[in-house]
């Protein structure tokens, strides 16, 4: 679809959507800073990477909040699940690598 | 794990954790906001719900904010590509509800 052919309200839209994107991207990095550092705490502390009983209570409390802002439970949860896998990912990674140190 | 077994420090960084995640999902419920618009402004002028040019644009835009902000590019993508997948499957949605209107 060339540039011109956008409907000016189409153009706005997507604009601010861009806007919150870049706002995602920069939570997340923050994010991913502070499980990296649980990673490296429980890697220290012999704590496994998964805690089951703290995602039960991350969904619970994600798909609330969801809720209340409009979004569908359903896709906060996915969103979560998501995140997750990449965080379990890196800790195994830390986990490996401090075990393989002297 | 018993809730006093865990060390203050992943206390404190589990209850960032958990504020950037609130962060997230109100963010996310507004960007689902503005993509239900473009899916309805696209059924009415005609559009087709997915534009490949447009997402590779945001690929290449999120990738770089990402690699800036120190979250992985390759995280960012697969992120935007998990919520543009949820958005197809709203603007189908919306676009088979306007064309079954009379």
């Amino acid at each position: 679809m060339a540039g011109d052919d956008i409907p000016p309200e189409l153009v706005r839209l997507r604009a601010s959507i861009d806007n919150l994107d870049a706002a995602i991207i920069h939570l997340l990095a923050e994010r991913f800073k502070l499980t990296r550092d649980v990673g490296v705490l429980k890697a220290r502390t012999a704590l496994p990477p998964a805690d089951p009983e703290r995602e039960t209570r991350q969904i619970a409390r994600l798909r609330n909040l969801a809720d209340e802002a409009g979004l569908e439970p359903e896709f906060a949860e996915k969103f979560l699940a998501f995140v997750i896998a990449e965080v379990l990912h890196h800790h195994e990674t830390i986990a490996r690598s401090q075990s393989d140190q002297p």
